[in-house]
């Protein structure tokens, strides 16, 4: 008998049948020269890789990346991975999916992180400060609580850009707080629109590949220059506002060789660094200790010069 | 009529009568061979450079740096900077100095710092980690709240290293509340003891210098040896806590290059080293911050890569 | 007597009277206290450093930066540089001075320049991008032919920027002839615009300072952002075209620690990078080379990573 | 029915009967342990990778790298590239064969690569250079336009050196028509024997591996101490043309990382360096280029930094 | 008939059957899914590298890495290396195994090795430093002649790390000789002392891992921590002697970026680092070496930064 | 009554006439524009910077690098240096004094440095790598006991050279007999030849400037490319003999960035850069701890990247 279940609760060896998401194909073909493909199935759960053996062009051609089908699937366990090997895969009205069931979300609901948002502006009473931050908010409207922080790093998942900014929010307000020479006008204006230009960089919110314009200018130029293009629209063109915060998109990167033109030249500059330091790593770090149990290190992370972590027990 | 005033209130061109603490002096010559002294003199509020010019043998040997003298001092401004030329400097019966009104203080009381120290602690809810916490304060409680964080770069003044840890447990406990996967205990407890290190790197808490464990150790080293031998009086020695606790102060510099043996591999490690970082920035871009005005951009400042500052309008 | 002559034809201790421009001056104080300036003075034929000695404040506050007076000074040889000892200054009526006999010109006249430029431009077929490229010189029609190319370092005079572009377009023109691959429209319009934004970049054409934008953007960051702006206006905002432009813009500096945020992507970036490090250099060693005899060294050149450069017999 | 066609026009799925040169061969062995042969087959036309599986020991002892043969293949898709599977491999007489059909050539023709080089030889001036430049040509004469400039990376053609060195005598002859300060005797004779090493360095024109003299010495220090060895037997040892050309060798791959001895401290030798660059990258990012389409990237590119490039519309 | 042999006597082709013990066991799955264990077996002349294919799960559990078994081995070649084939394996009672059979141990004998390390103690005249000395080898006594000197790269065997000591202790009693200016006393000593740590930071002398203490803290602070504990035992924490001790163990990789987290200063100390890397890189190269040919370069080693050796007629 | 004495026994204060040797001299001006003149003046026991203020045209000619003179001084401190201020300057018969008493010596006598180099030629058994030091060594015959091993770093007396080769002939011995692995004639040639470029390298035994050719070729390549001349005119250019000489040549800087073109790829190679480093740090160490008193620091080395080191007690 076949179960249906989440692809969290797999296990080696077992047989399952599922409706899920292809979010990545990749053809290969084996030694001996038989074509053959390499998936990531998800829902909203967790992904899976799997192989679908000798590959008839007919089935290859039906497939599509960001479609839902029904799977067959036998788990196997590869380099201490689980894997699925792929025995039958059928079409599904899409008319029947509910899309939510098979992407990754956000830990917190789309209300709570428009609030938290809306709360980080309410913090700004500088006017035009306010104003170049709703601008680019209204701009980037579409998209902003839709799109990941990252393709794959960090918050890479539907909503991982706003719950990056609302983390980042709470520790800028904390600072504030702690620390009266900082400028909380700034440091949140900063925090809220120091990842936008990701908006135009990563092509969708689920399938997330890097755009021409975000291979050939980046997300740090790419808002830079729409910085500019908002604060001529609104008025502010020549506003030292507007400069301060293009320094701060600009500089947030922290180094040269992270993709940053400038090092940061005020205090709210080099601390929008470190806050995204903080948040976007802690994010990583736990991911990766999920995997492991108590006492374990994990996997050598890229993202983090290949350290392994220690989960204590 | 000669004017005693502070030094923080000398303005170019006047003639002052003040009773100043010689804080570092080091003799020259002149191209044609004439003996002098550049002295740092120093009262609570502010240090200033000066010139002793032809200073006489017999003069010479009665000055000593850490003592109080009257000096009369003319103000001069040289590159960018006002500088003293001592016209004459008499002795002053020591009895008769407080040398509170002569060092540089926190400015927060070394009774607030105490309390403020004293709450970390009792965040700390694991018996191991809190009792290798106090065992080594205890180890150090004739000089920690008197000590500087560091002899140039950030927190150099009379209570530094209380004021720093006192400032990061503050932010520690902020993220601690907004990141709970993060642990509280091993947080808080390696802000405290990350940097006791120092009591034993520098010389004192006025003129500090490296002692040679300093300059041989590194106060990282230090606090892990002293950790271990801490650890084994009180029985934790081969204890989980005690390693994780070595391992963040081990690690607190971040980088090989900045001193670390070893890289965080702990999610408290990773992040300890970040807070580390916030306080000491902004320590010392405030500083240099304080010494320019609004719409200017600071002197480069070594500590942070030569890069120079600007203060908002 | 006292002669008159330009700065390019003193001589070791000749005494020289001469109407000349104040390019900088710092204020100093000698060893003893007594104020002197360190002042630039110049005609367009060359620069000598020079010390007015004992400065009262009355006559400092008369002298301007960027004004000429009537000098009578003594020329002096100072570390294997000549140096000029202010006898006495008097003012000028500003009325009787020509500017332009005070500046350094590009050895290519203004009009030879506007034609070269011309011509690069009549090389561009497609025509958004000769739009884009006729839209950017003109929003910065007024500065462009009157720019340095840099505040130092290398065709830092009059019209520098613009003689540096015509070199640029000389051998861009040439390569596009050798190599066919090379996409001539691209490579000439980037050409043109790469430098644009040093003119808000660097304070004035004659005493050049960084701006604030320059400091906290930088001019690749400028132009980029204008581009975009640009770009917007005539109505290609969302070409390819604009695009490769901004791209060809933002990777000139072809590594991440020379500022540039992406690298080269395409050849043409590839080649402009490379044409920009001939012309810069080849104006660079030239003018060390200028200051000794053949079969000598030239001092260290700072800008080329300290080497010096032999003079071949 | 089996065609004969050219490598460049196979297309997957086909099956070929074709004679092309093995130009590579390593054994492998799968998984299960059975014996095959990873060859790279080439004719004039383009190489394609192809395995043979399951060879036989005395199969395997027939075949020669350098040596042509008649294979019959499939030809696959393995990770976006074509690979040829040998269903079979019979000899053919060597004596039936011509070597010209069965190699990468120059797109320029010897005859027309040979006039290229006497015209930069005929600038030249200086009698010295002169017969240096030829001398080095002579001693070289049997193999200069046979050789490839690069093993891997860029012109690894038949001809590849002499026509790297003739679209770089092109580049030089048309900067010093523009910059009159660069000595063209100098500059052309440094084109023409900088990469003459390679010669010694590179074992064969067709199958180029490193020799024991180009991994131990390299072909800079190669070249450099043939020169000083030319510059006895014509009897110029002790000239400045002969120390000045053997710095243009020994500088020109620019910095120390890039294994030349001395960094550029010559006019002329920094723009030698510049001018390789401009001729090898080209070439590079051509070949690049020429295997995607319009709007696409290439793949990363390794001598390049692992940048890919665009291809523009 | 199947033969019983020494691993360092196989040959291509062979089929075996000997007793091995499996040093390294990593379980994989194939392409199509079927499961097989990666294993390095190995006697004490060598190992080698070998595939169990199919492997089911209940001969995986009887399996153990550091125990002996009976194998039934093919011998193939695979990328230019032998690599064994399992056919069958047999346990064997492991009381009839003599472990010294299967392990790789120094070429030197046990006896040697004491007799040599207690020459170098009887060097030292120093009353404090023999006293450190004696009590750091007495803690480690248990295992200091029979762990290596490095997990992978140099001295891998059974008594590794008192072989690398004793060459270490030759080379410095030569330079002793040599240099009067050195101080044996303390170069002995480091020499002796300065990888003890690596006993507690390797897992054990067979099956070499790192502990969780060797990941946390690295061999040099566990060594530098275990000094102070053992000097406060013996009553010389405020040594001079100790302190000069620390630093050298602490310096002894020499750089930041390989681990020390501060350089040396001492004269001792900096010699001590060179000593380190003669001993440790001839036998390094050694190993290297001793797989190839007369007249024929190395693999690249990983640990000499990718280097390949050449290996003189 | 003025005192004749040694250099290195001059005090602070005193009134000294001496005969002494200007080793060098640079022109300077004072801020109020007198010339003057800093020296280094020197006898065989130490050198010392002097003064000669208000020097006229006609004394300054008279002064010749090289030579000596009698001088009458004064001894005063400067930055924690000895200096002396000229009092007067008298020529002496140049007939009269022999250059001897001058210059800075080698701790060992010619003789000894004759006899200790043969020692290490006659320990070479191959007939062509002992030829080839042969020839090399004759070369050079009329300075290689006369110059120093570096400008300025370390050996930097007359005979450095030959003392640094004889140093680090007896290490390159002593490893031979510890690891019988190591080449001896190799090895022992390698350190012969390895620094004999910079007699070429440097302008003279005495006051040692880089030559023209020394800055533009090096003294490694100068050294590998006369090895190929010394190979050709003793017929054994093509042996491999000379091919691994010149590797060791070229290696024996280590590292790319410290002037080597290839790195280490023979053990022996590998090791005679190892035992350069010794030689040339202990000297350079033992230099610097000999201004010191035990328990102190030196004063920052830049040649050992700025550190300074400890001198015990």
């Amino acid at each position: 008998m076949i179960m249906a279940k989440k692809v969290k609760d797999f296990t080696e060896g077992e047989r399952v049948e599922a409706n899920l998401l292809i979010s990545s194909a990749v053809r290969g073909t084996t030694n001996s020269g038989s074509p053959y493909l390499t998936l990531v199935l998800q829902d909203s759960s967790k992904a899976i890789d799997a192989k679908l053996w000798d590959v008839k062009p007919e089935l290859e051609k039906q497939l599509e990346v960001g479609k839902v089908y029904d799977f067959d699937l036998e788990v196997i366990k590869y380099k201490n991975n689980l894997q699925a090997k792929v025995l039958r895969v059928l079409p599904v009205p899409q008319s029947e999916i509910d899309m939510e069931d098979f992407v990754f979300k956000s830990p917190v609901s789309k209300d709570a992180l428009r609030s938290s948002i809306q709360e980080g502006i309410n913090l700004i009473e500088n006017t035009k400060i306010a104003q170049i931050v709703s601008a680019a908010l209204n701009y980037y409207a579409a998209d902003f609580y839709d799109y990941p922080a990252a393709a794959k790093i960090h918050h890479n998942f539907i909503g991982g850009l706003a719950t990056h900014t609302s983390g980042m929010i709470r520790v800028a307000a904390a600072l504030c707080s702690i620390y009266p020479s900082l400028n909380r006008d700034y440091l949140i204006a900063g925090v809220i629109i120091h990842d936008l230009g990701k908006i135009e960089e990563l092509s969708s919110p689920v399938v997330t590949e890097y755009t021409k314009e975000g291979k050939l200018l980046g997300h740090i130029s790419i808002m830079d220059a729409r910085l500019l293009q908002i604060g001529k629209e609104i008025g502010v063109e020549d506003s030292e506002e507007l400069l301060l915060l293009r320094h701060m998109v600009l500089s947030h990167h922290g180094q040269y060789e992270y993709g940053s033109p400038v090092r940061p030249e005020t205090m709210e500059a080099e601390i929008l660094n470190l806050i995204d330091n903080i948040d976007a790593r802690i994010n990583t770090i736990d991911k990766a200790l999920s995997e492991v149990k108590e006492g374990e290190f994990t996997q050598k992370i890229f993202a983090l010069d290949n350290r392994f972590f220690y989960k204590h027990k």
